[in-house]
């Protein structure tokens, strides 16, 4: 692999765990308040559109990707909808 | 341009825009106590992996994409820095 292809994977895993923290923080405090619910639902979009594409070309990366932050963004989603505001 | 070179370019427009109502709410609100600094240190991180792997490919759309998310994710991590918490 040169570093071009690394570069490539290092990205992609990078943003698949983009919102493990913003998860494990709203868990932590139950507070929502100052989150977008207009970012959660566009990160949804994103990732069906990308999942779309992913499998339509069959690459791996974009398919394992788009689905954790699928998962992560409905987490969200869940808790933007269920928690105190 | 065919459905899935479609679906490629939708997918990087609305994974651009992901933050600009996330920026909107926290300037109108003034509030971002709730958000992670750590979501928006990995997505500067990502960016920036993510715009070495567009120049080194010559990609438009991959250099496009990143440098309007790491535009508002510095705009992000400055409200967070800023803002009261």
């Amino acid at each position: 692999m040169n570093w071009i292809n690394f570069a490539g994977y290092f990205g992609a895993f990078l943003s698949a765990i983009t919102f493990i923290p913003q998860v494990l923080k709203a868990w932590q405090t139950k507070s929502v308040g100052d989150l977008s619910i207009w970012m959660i639902m566009i990160v949804i979009t994103s990732t069906i559109v990308w999942l779309v594409y992913g499998f339509a070309l069959h690459t791996g990366p974009v398919i394992a990707a788009n689905l954790i932050v699928l998962a992560l963004a409905l987490l969200l989603l869940y808790f933007k909808l269920t928690f105190k505001q």
